[in-house]
């Protein structure tokens, strides 16, 4: 069994892969549409990608793909905790210039105000691509900021530790694949991840397809807008609703049909945590 | 009088600066935060900053700082199109590397990738930074995506003109400000944005939140979660409403409050189009 997961080697989606299919054949990719094409194109057979961050928000290259233009369900969610280290090679004397993914950079901007208010800060395609591309440079003043797994990976130094701004920094994974599949992992809840499109010509729309939910008690977790890439103030919505009876959510998707609001399931998953 | 805005010189804030305040004394910031904080400080009367494009969604660093950090309202709303070039030097020969801001870089990535898809992408804090960069730097084979102003600041030719994925691609630019005043551009309309904190124990609390606006007919131009950096799953919203009716708006303002719902208002303001 193969499985797509953001790369490279020590990412945070690695360490997901690695404890959701220990046995399978993990294979990186440099981004996440290249994650989800090669799971598209039928290369893997399940593909592991980040959706949403409890700091950042919502991982939109992967939510603008599986809107725009995939037609691929999440058969899992893994919740993990992140946490974000400052790393250098022994060479380092003074750091200079620190890499990260932008979202890193952002989870650890108040150390690097506080302790290295002169580095000059680049952006990267990923945690784990900072840490390699400094290792690669050990005659350099760069740092990197990166999960604990990639020191060991790249052979790099513990500067700092758990620099993330908050304690309560967690990342949701989705388990892209044709059949859902349980993990052995804690399993918390099951959720329904939904795509909708208002139609223009429904004053309130939004608040009637919420109220499709509302009037049966199914709690939403999300809703968020994303644009429509159309016009400006057009915009689709991402509801993440609670699955506790797959029936009622089921009448719930149906009178939103009947009232002319089109759905597009993202997912349908059960919800672990790591 | 002072306007902060978001430089460098050429940037499209720099623009909407320029068209708002044509006699003011404008004055260039480094990111967002620092045009925010000259205005906190009293450093400048007035600052520019982009709130939301039309492809990518909202600016996080706008709304998070004026939700977390500031008590500070957006007297104007400005709506710019956003037309983005591909410049180099005539130095250039081939084109190996592409600098831009990560916005521009994912409006221009249906361009590079059909016409340079070996090029290495490099992420900058502007488009103005990127031109600016690549003109320091005419011996290299670098390329920036940025706007028609920066080609004649920088001394940049125009490789390819507008690369933008859509036409209909405009940012909303909010003044920030003591006093509201008036600016001799075209008027659309006049809005009210809020940022909604939902009680824990209030069930349905974002539908019962809606349903204040909804049934007095206040349109909603936009609504979206972001995270409350607190833990998964808590969010603030970002409610946009349609000010047609001070009276009406004011009402539900105050019904909000009477349900036990939180709201800051991050601006009051009329909308004018460049």
């Amino acid at each position: 069994m193969k499985v797509g997961y953001l790369g490279p080697s020590a990412s945070f989606t690695h360490n997901v892969a690695v404890k959701a299919f220990p046995e399978a054949n993990r294979m990186p990719f440099a981004n996440i549409t290249e994650v989800i094409k090669s799971y598209e194109e039928g290369f893997v057979d399940y593909a592991i990608i980040p959706v949403e961050n409890s700091i950042e928000g919502s991982v939109h290259e992967t939510l603008d793909y599986l809107f725009h233009q995939a037609e691929i369900e999440a058969i899992a969610e893994i919740i993990q905790p992140i946490k974000q280290q400052l790393l250098a090679t022994t060479q380092t004397k003074k750091i200079e210039k620190i890499f990260s993914h932008p979202q890193a950079i952002a989870q650890g901007k108040k150390y690097i105000n506080a302790h290295y208010p002169a580095a000059k800060i680049e952006m990267t395609a990923s945690t784990a691509y900072a840490a390699r591309f400094i290792a690669e440079h050990p005659e350099e003043n760069f740092a990197a900021i990166a999960p604990v797994a990639a020191a060991k990976e790249y052979g790099l130094e513990i500067i700092a530790q758990d620099i993330q701004e908050m304690d309560e920094n967690y990342t949701r994974f989705w388990v892209l694949g044709h059949q859902k599949r349980s993990f052995d992992l804690a399993k918390l809840n099951q959720k329904v991840s939904l795509a909708l499109t208002l139609p223009n010509n429904l004053p309130g729309a939004l608040y009637k397809a919420l109220s499709v939910f509302a009037w049966r008690g199914i709690d939403l977790t999300k809703i968020e807008s994303r644009p429509l890439k159309t016009a400006l103030g057009e915009y689709f919505f991402i509801v993440d609703v609670e699955n506790k009876n797959d029936t009622l959510v089921s009448f719930a998707l149906e009178e939103l049909s009947v009232l002319g609001i089109d759905y597009k399931i993202l997912g349908r998953y059960d919800v672990y945590k790591l």
